[in-house]
């Protein structure tokens, strides 16, 4: 079940990196597993931009589990019978913490655009309070993808002291010009269409086709041109023969109406443009001077993965950050998957990731959380 | 100067691959150089998506001149001392021949979406029109990148007695997965605007902030990640800060919005929604049962050219179309130009294409037309 946890009064509230300050802020999570008794167990699982706190299990009524399901529980590759797994929400989004949609205190409306710009560091700052309240001063794990991947690297870099070990997948320590590129024409989607109001559409009709167009947008990006070839090559839809008109014709264009159409249904798009913006402006190397001294007070071993058909998050990206953690001196197991799902791979290639992570957890070495 | 050709009674009315005709058809086409008395010297220059016949020169007025003024003139590779250089515009399109912005003539209005969905197929039969109207027998050369080389290919497929030499740049044989997966997204945008009208626009405001959208996407898919990361990295506009806002921080998004809207003055939306599904649709192994069968009729010789970073119209394909040539046993030279410009390479590169294309042309073995 997904519990929240709410933090207010200052200095609880949240300082944000642009100057302005965010609060109350509610955050919601799920854990699986049980905190040991020296509290030095838990793995903290970082989401992607769609995702959410329910990463495993079913909740009631539901016929699909949480989003990484295959990977966390008893005896996966996140083992639930030894770690406490905890998977935080994250700022910004529309699933259950504080985001655009939310109340403003000051109006006793949604948010909207009155909702400050936050940043891959806010998410994680708000992570922190999550932290604190369940007692758990080091982590003995934090891992995710993507988006997910820049906590990761945003968690070790920030709060050092508290990381044991770090596993960033399909991810990289900025966004390349041409990421950059599509979440801009994504935000241009949204906010070209008449629905979004400013931003100000909660008590009317949603910018659906604007969010929908992102989307596949977006959804184009995951994929590699092969898998595309692979799962449609030029099949029609239901027809043998061309429409000849603008209605559907190739499977690969209506499987790209449905994952637009699908997603505005679970999705908010202020939260949509708030979180590629924070993903846009993730830069550790401008945060901190360098990459090399983004990575200087972590003590973390890290296991780094990224996948040969990824062109969103490409190799050469993860081959970046595990440049500067060597000239750090400290411990970073990078593996390139090879696999044609391009970015999607870090959800579908779970029979060759878990066991690199089983494995990474396992601490032969003795070195403990 | 832009010349028309109009053809309108049966039997000169258009029968369009989709089983429906179109008449009066005009053409707009360029000249340049001479036509000799032989007639056996003209080059047929083909223009990809946003293209128009004016390839070459400058019009009163200008102070740019033709889009591929550095390949076609006095002692450039398309050598108008030497060819009588031929440029014709595409039906569908909306820069002087007939398109969905033309005059119905059964309603005085408009096309709109009651224009028929045109192919590659029928831009080729209509520029057939324009050969016969000037008394071409046979092309020396036929030439385009993009969707020009889609009328390349079609033209050596459907009249392989008309064609002598062939140079089908930066092209396919049909479309990738991932391309109509593009292009659907441009034009869901275009059609997700309020002012598409279903079509209906003429007379009102157009559809802009679709069109730009479609347009915005299109860009990045002729940039190479490289090429975006060399030109705009990610530097921010004017100020040293994030904006924190959602106004243009980055300058890519700065560039992308203004290609975005400049190509918004001039284009049609209309003519980008049937252009697009008429290089999805072109097909040349469906159309011909085989990529050999396709090109089992023609005994031209060819010049094909890809680009190392051009994933919208990537290598292989282009090698696909290498192999059935010589599967027919014809002349085929291929090259893959080292580059990082992306598929933009075919409008940018032609330092390293020209001479290739001079030396093809300089017919050495005194093949003749």
């Amino acid at each position: 079940m997904t519990k929240t946890l709410t933090f207010a009064e200052p200095p609880d509230e949240l300082q944000l990196e642009s100057g302005r300050s965010l609060g109350p802020v509610t955050l919601a999570y799920e854990t699986y597993g049980q905190l040991n008794e020296a509290r030095d167990n838990a793995i903290l699982i970082l989401h992607a931009l769609s995702g959410d706190a329910h990463a495993a299990g079913y909740h009631e009524g539901e016929d699909k589990p949480g989003w990484w399901d295959i990977m966390i529980g008893p005896g996966k590759p996140f083992d639930t019978d030894r770690f406490f797994v905890l998977c935080s929400n994250i700022i910004g989004g529309c699933k259950g913490s504080t985001g655009p949609g939310s109340t403003n205190p000051e109006t006793g409306k949604p948010f909207g655009l009155a909702f400050p710009v936050i940043t891959i560091k806010d998410m994680v700052d708000a992570q922190r309070h999550l932290l604190d309240h369940l007692g758990i001063d080091r982590l003995y794990a934090v891992a995710g993808g993507s988006m997910g991947g820049m906590q990761v690297l945003q968690w070790v870099a920030a709060y050092p002291e508290r990381v044991a070990r770090a596993i960033p997948i399909a991810t990289c320590a900025s966004l390349s010009t041409q990421g950059i590129a599509f979440d801009e024409v994504g935000r241009q989607a949204i906010m070209s269409d008449p629905d979004w109001r400013g931003g100000d559409y909660y008590d009317a009709t949603e910018p659906r086709r604007g969010l929908a167009l992102a989307r596949m947008v977006g959804h184009i990006t995951y994929l590699s041109e092969t898998s595309m070839h692979n799962k449609f090559a030029r099949r029609l839809q239901e027809k043998a023969e061309y429409g000849y008109d603008f209605a559907t014709d190739f499977q690969v264009e209506s499987y790209l109406r449905y994952k637009g159409d699908s997603f505005v249904d679970r999705f908010d798009a202020n939260s949509y443009l708030y979180i590629t913006k924070a993903m846009d402006y993730f830069d550790l190397a401008r945060s901190y001077g360098s990459l090399d001294k983004a990575f200087a007070r972590t003590d973390a071993d890290f296991l780094i993965i990224s996948f040969s058909s990824d062109w969103l998050f490409p190799t050469h990206q993860s081959k970046a950050i595990v440049r500067a953690l060597r000239h750090n001196n400290l411990n970073a197991v990078f593996t390139e998957i090879k696999t044609d799902y391009g970015h999607d791979a870090f959800l579908l290639e779970s029979d060759k990731i878990g066991p690199l992570i089983a494995n990474f957890l396992a601490d032969t070495a003795g070195r403990g959380s």
